[in-house]
């Protein structure tokens, strides 16, 4: 059975009509998928509100323990019921669930180096049967980034790192496309140019466009993690935007 | 199959000390059941801190978008991961679920008559199959009062009410028993004095406990839901104190 993990970014659920317009698109994909979400600035905008000052290391956030509530008040509570409720009111059975719910996503708090990042977590284990329960009964699960470690610990996540462990996760029960979401059309030939989308990369073309510089350094990273998800045995990762979820740049074995 | 669906306030989760006594005490219970929680003071707590006025008539909250917005992210994000993070540390399969979740808890928005409640949902109907999907898979729900219409508006219910719905949803499937937690022992005959329990009250001893005003009359409510349900099929109502959950009363037919 094929399978979508979709990662979205939490700016879509901000919005009414974007997020109207997202889920009248999924909801004519017409293919089982799980959809990870972001948080986006609504933590950020809810820790301004109440007078929480968001500190920051190298351009990621620390996560305290006032924090943490926040991240979870904003991603795990309305982002995620956001979410389900648009897909429900368009026919999609969808099921928020965070980390701590069935146990699907556990993770450990980061260890504490040179920075101590806080309430974060990085993912352990996926259990890929509790998703399989939901999907093999119609439901669509929606996947907030707060974890959970064994110890009943909530935990800010990440939200493409979660999406990349379910995607592993249940590459063992199902044939997983892992689609990653951005606000360009897919990865460009020329970044101002979004017809100059690349529909297909293999690993000798990604070699041959990185030798000649022709790929955008901010793409470096996501493809790198798109081949070792692969890897893992996810059949293939989508770099496109929300808007053309089954078009953009497919990244292949 | 047995059942418990066991309503708490959001008063027990608000305290850490206080929600770690309660999921000791779930964790060894040795029988299946739901559970569903209020939001208590942390809605409030939130409104007061983000400076959005809460607005009562009668001693009842009026639900405006921003309060609605604050009551998903308090009772649907905070209060409800929080359980199920607490008794997933103990070894017990909690899933969070709000009404929107696999629409397990459909409700209306309550017209307007003399007063606009705003976005407050009354139960229509509960699901459940997803429950029993849930249950028979080891999992133990944990629905906060958070439900949704079938156009996708989320909405601000009354624990109570969807305990209540639950248990007679349930009804058809399980041997139900509707608990109710309060600050109390259970129904007292002389309300300063824990020990004067009433440990079973039947159709006969209420009508006479009524008849010689020995009840108190903020049970009376209380008691006249719990018949409701009863008449519906659910087999009993408890009504204890949390940390005694097979103690107290238990109003039968």
């Amino acid at each position: 059975m094929k399978i979508k993990v979709i990662k979205i970014g939490g700016k879509l659920i901000e919005n009414n009509t974007i997020l109207a317009s997202l889920c009248d698109h999924l909801s004519t994909l017409g293919e089982a998928f799980v959809l990870v979400h972001g948080g986006g600035v609504m933590g950020s905008q809810l820790a301004t509100k109440l007078g929480v000052e968001v500190k920051m290391h190298e351009g990621r956030r620390i996560t305290d323990a006032a924090t943490l509530e926040i991240a979870v008040m904003a991603y795990a509570g309305l982002a995620n019921k956001r979410v389900v409720a648009a897909l429900q009111a368009r026919g999609v059975n969808a099921c928020g669930l965070s980390g701590c719910d069935m146990a699907v996503v556990k993770s450990h708090r980061r260890p504490v180096k040179d920075i101590d990042w806080g309430f974060v977590g990085d993912v352990d284990e996926v259990n890929a049967d509790v998703l399989s329960l939901l999907l093999d009964n119609g439901a669509i699960p929606v996947v907030s980034p707060i974890t959970f470690s064994p110890a009943g610990e909530l935990l800010n996540t990440n939200a493409d790192s979660v999406a990349s462990a379910v995607a592993m996760g249940l590459a063992s029960k199902y044939d997983v496309e892992l689609v990653f979401t951005l606000d360009k059309a897919g990865v460009l030939l020329d970044v101002n140019d979004d017809s100059s989308v690349i529909p297909t990369i293999t690993p000798a073309l990604y070699a041959d466009l990185r030798s000649k510089e022709q790929i955008h350094s901010g793409m470096i990273p996501k493809i790198d993690n798109a081949y070792k998800t692969i890897e893992a045995g996810v059949g293939s990762v989508r770099i496109t935007s929300p808007n053309n979820l089954t078009g953009g740049t497919v990244v292949v074995k």
